[in-house]
């Protein structure tokens, strides 16, 4: 036991790297705004602000360009090459973790962690700042995307689980959450059940209801759009998916009337999703519609003068560059020849790819002519009746050419529309996947206290905290206090976990005192709501979640439960 | 001429760019180093960070690391994607340019280019700070670099030409336009003419003479090492080629003697190069060199307390990734998976063409061994064997293997050492040339007034001028004032170009008052000296140098030469 302590005084020493300089000079704010456009290396960035220039003659720059001010070094917990899931997990949270896990400490992998783990904390929950900020300073907190909503960067800010894909248990601890505003993606993610709760508790809900939204005047809201991800905004219908700075300036409107501040994030979402696609004109067009959403924010916040806004990205995504190998001379074309048919295309490879499959055949090139200023050539009209995928080919799907690495024929319609569009630029990718480099960061701070140069995930963390006046090691604390090992916090009481029936996400755990069989918990997981007595008929609100890990058999829950047992 | 005139006015209004925000509070310090790693993307930053803390655990950070402070959006006057001649030129003169224009006014090319030109001062040398700093200030000069002198990065600083490619042009005017330090390479390039004319002038002169420099205390001097360009750092051997930051250092010492001041360039020249290549432990460690030097300037600038530390990129290069799509999982992999085997190799790709020429085949497998860490499989060996520059192959030349895009057969020695390297690693390329994204900007400022946020080379330019207490236009007027036309400054006078003799650079200007014949200037271009009297026998020393353009048949020269004639 004695040895335990001190490794774990030694880890602790270990594990918390230096403050960053500018963190013990940082001037708190009331709120912050912390922008995420998710998979976004720098190259995808000055993209998007060439294609901006080149069409708008009079925007040199984009909204986040006087406000650049350093990079950020993310990373996962055991890999250099970060995943959504963990690395805004160390944003929110200050602790990088493993693929996957969502604001979940990681298992511990000896020498291959980047810095050291503590083996006895895996799959403990980490509390993030949205939920501090809504717990310990009596913050308003929102979330706006254009994902679905239990999708990796909104569920890091809000929910916990060590497996990004486990939708049900994230959706259900979102909505348990507390939140304030939540706009985004996910209309058929949101269970009756869920809708139900929501309602109950003063919140509006809208779904897919625009006007709704924006007429609505509550102060607790959840609007989604789409079954699942919003539209690209260039694929956008404006009459029925809002843009994601009318969502940001929405959520702001909310949250900024809690006069002890607010945290909002907001997530350029599929930024990402375009660079796994290698589509830049998706790429490009998202950022610059997240570059807006910032602009959004900077006005607000500069009239405020009480807000801190953080821009940055989670990883690096496709190796994107501008200029590649088979495009020959690229390195001397001019801005018409590198960014004239960049400029052209008025929907995303996944827009085109959506669009083709519902219209007849005979009107592909006049789609191609007019959306994207050319026809498509006799190959790629071959390549496209051959997709698996597409509706309208006029060769039966059985006798349609298999995926071969050698030609066009890729099976995927929207890999196809991306090739198209990648032929018709001199853009380069390296990869489908994410990259390792560093990321841009950006900020304004009303009185300047920005955080300068290089940071790591962590670093930069540890300067959010800052601006809400939390010490660096508050989150983690924190953690231990709310997400306590049931085992750890009932040691003197009964408990019995009882598997889930169906239709139950988790299995309920029952804790009792044997010498006073009135004093009785009823815990079920990814809710806030505990119930109490021997007949489970009264409610114990939470302000924070329990969360349930089936690797381990453990509930995660606020150590002061134990107070109802006494 | 009227209209010409408002066409330049207008011109005027519209070339201009809005100064950046931060110029106007810029606090001037006395002297100004400006680092250039060429062709560096952030990911080749990223890179050389891993790499070094991969190797040494204690060293997570580089040295630019607290001084990123945003980034540069540079370009050539008509591509978005940059040359290195016109790129820096333009960080030193205010001045975009075309590929291969070393600080020469580009050729007006209407709607191609990004800013209007204007069509009068095509070819027209544009004054560099450096130059500036010299001329108007008093102040101090010098140049580090590991490529040959001439080559574009150092030439930008202290010559001008259109064609990068004119060593003979660009050289001369380097020896002859007052530079108190040199140090790099390009000892074959140094002509005895011009080394004569140095050592007339008070220069110590060292050509691959490590202890010679090390002990000289002159205030003048040129160092040179290597024929043409200089090792990379890894395979460099110390006793004979300093480090970059051993010359920076040695110019350090002896620039700052000068009260009034000083102004350094320092290039990290061969990143670039070794991103051409595709070569990451080139861009690595040729990186983590030059950032060295950046450590020890910033170590200077802190005591000094008037030195303004400048360290930026002037273009992308090969696309450069952590990760690419063949390397299967590569985004999940450990640390040591990723960095393990770059970590490892003792030379770069170029440093193992160069030994395994120098041993014979049958050693090639224990080279790698020792020098590498693996063995070459049969299919590289074979490549090896194969390369038409492999000089100890046991296949006899004319039976070998023709390069081919499907297999290793690279027919350069080099270039199958890059292959074999990067096989060993999960970076990906997209090119072996320039890419156009934007690159990282750090600064250092003893008062803090730092160009934050992303600027363009020309405010960068700008703001260089302020910590001099230059206006923005001050170099523009400058370059009209001493690089002016000799049919503009001698239009009253008889002008003969007499064209240039074997072995002569360039014709010769002979400009006559033929009123009074003893009235005579005899004009070599590509000096800074001017030959006055009839028989040629007087000389005036500029402190600028005359450049001699082919392609107009126009000298450029300081307009009050014409004072010598009156």
């Amino acid at each position: 036991m004695k040895k335990t302590l001190s490794l774990l005084l030694l880890l602790a020493l270990i594990i918390i790297p230096a403050r960053a300089a500018d963190v013990q000079d940082v001037k708190p704010t009331k709120n912050v705004i912390l922008f995420i456009s998710d998979g976004t290396s720098l190259a995808t960035v000055s993209t998007a602000r060439w294609l901006q220039w080149y069409s708008h003659p009079d925007k040199p720059n984009l909204n986040i360009d006087p406000y650049i001010c350093g990079t950020v070094r993310t990373h996962s917990s055991d890999a250099p090459i970060g995943d959504s899931a963990p690395t805004t997990s160390c944003y929110v949270s200050g602790q990088p973790s493993q693929t996957g896990f969502v604001s979940t400490y990681p298992v511990h992998r000896g020498n291959d962690d980047i810095y050291p783990t503590d083996p006895n904390r895996a799959y403990q929950p980490t509390m993030t700042i949205l939920e501090a900020v809504k717990m310990f300073k009596g913050g308003s907190t929102g979330l706006v995307f254009t994902c679905e909503f239990p999708h990796a960067t909104p569920a890091d800010c809000s929910a916990h689980s060590y497996n990004r894909g486990k939708y049900e248990w994230i959706a259900s601890q979102m909505v348990h959450n507390n939140l304030d505003v939540v706009i985004g993606g996910g209309v058929s993610i949101l269970t009756n059940n869920l809708e139900e709760h929501l309602k109950e508790n003063g919140y509006s809900v809208y779904k897919n209801d625009l006007k709704g939204m924006r007429a609505d005047t509550n102060s607790k809201m959840w609007a989604l759009y789409a079954d699942r991800e919003m539209d690209y905004d260039l694929d956008r219908n404006p009459d029925e998916q809002p843009s994601i700075e009318e969502m940001t300036k929405k959520a702001i409107e909310k949250l900024s009337k809690n006069d002890k501040g607010f945290f909002l994030m907001v997530e350029g979402s599929k930024v990402d999703w375009a660079a796994h696609a290698n589509d830049p004109v998706g790429m490009a067009t998202d950022f610059l519609a997240f570059d807006r959403a910032v602009g959004a924010a900077l006005e607000f916040a500069k009239q405020n003068g009480e807000t801190t806004v953080i821009i940055t990205s989670d990883h690096g995504n496709s190796g994107v560059s501008i200029g590649r190998e088979s495009c020959k001379g690229y390195d001397k074309l001019t801005k018409d020849q590198l960014f004239k048919n960049l400029s052209q295309f008025k929907l995303t490879a996944e827009g085109f790819a959506k669009k083709v499959n519902t219209i007849p055949n005979s009107e592909v090139q006049s789609l191609f002519r007019e959306q994207a200023g050319f026809e498509l050539t006799k190959e790629e009209l071959d390549a496209l009746n051959n997709c698996k995928d597409y509706k309208f080919s006029p060769i039966p799907e059985a006798e349609r050419h298999e995926k071969s690495q050698a030609s066009m024929y890729s099976n995927s319609l929207s890999g196809l529309m991306s090739q198209i569009i990648t032929s018709r630029t001199c853009m380069g990718f390296t990869t489908h996947g994410h990259t390792g480099e560093e990321v841009f960061l950006a900020s304004y701070h009303p009185q300047g206290t920005r955080p300068m140069g290089m940071h790591t995930n962590i670093e930069l963390n540890h300067y959010m905290c800052s601006l809400y006046g939390f010490e660096p090691t508050f989150l983690s604390d924190m953690s231990n206090k709310y997400f306590a090992r049931h085992t750890d916090v009932f040691s003197d009481y009964t408990c019995e976990i009882i598997p889930a029936k169906e239709g139950e996400l988790a299995p309920t755990l029952v804790v009792k005192n044997k010498k006073d069989k009135k004093k009785q918990l009823t815990i079920h997981a990814y809710t806030n709501i505990v119930k109490a007595g021997k007949k489970a008929d009264q409610d114990i609100i939470l302000n924070s979640v329990v969360v349930y890990v089936d690797k381990n058999n453990t509930f995660y829950l606020p150590e002061s439960l134990v107070d109802f047992l006494k």
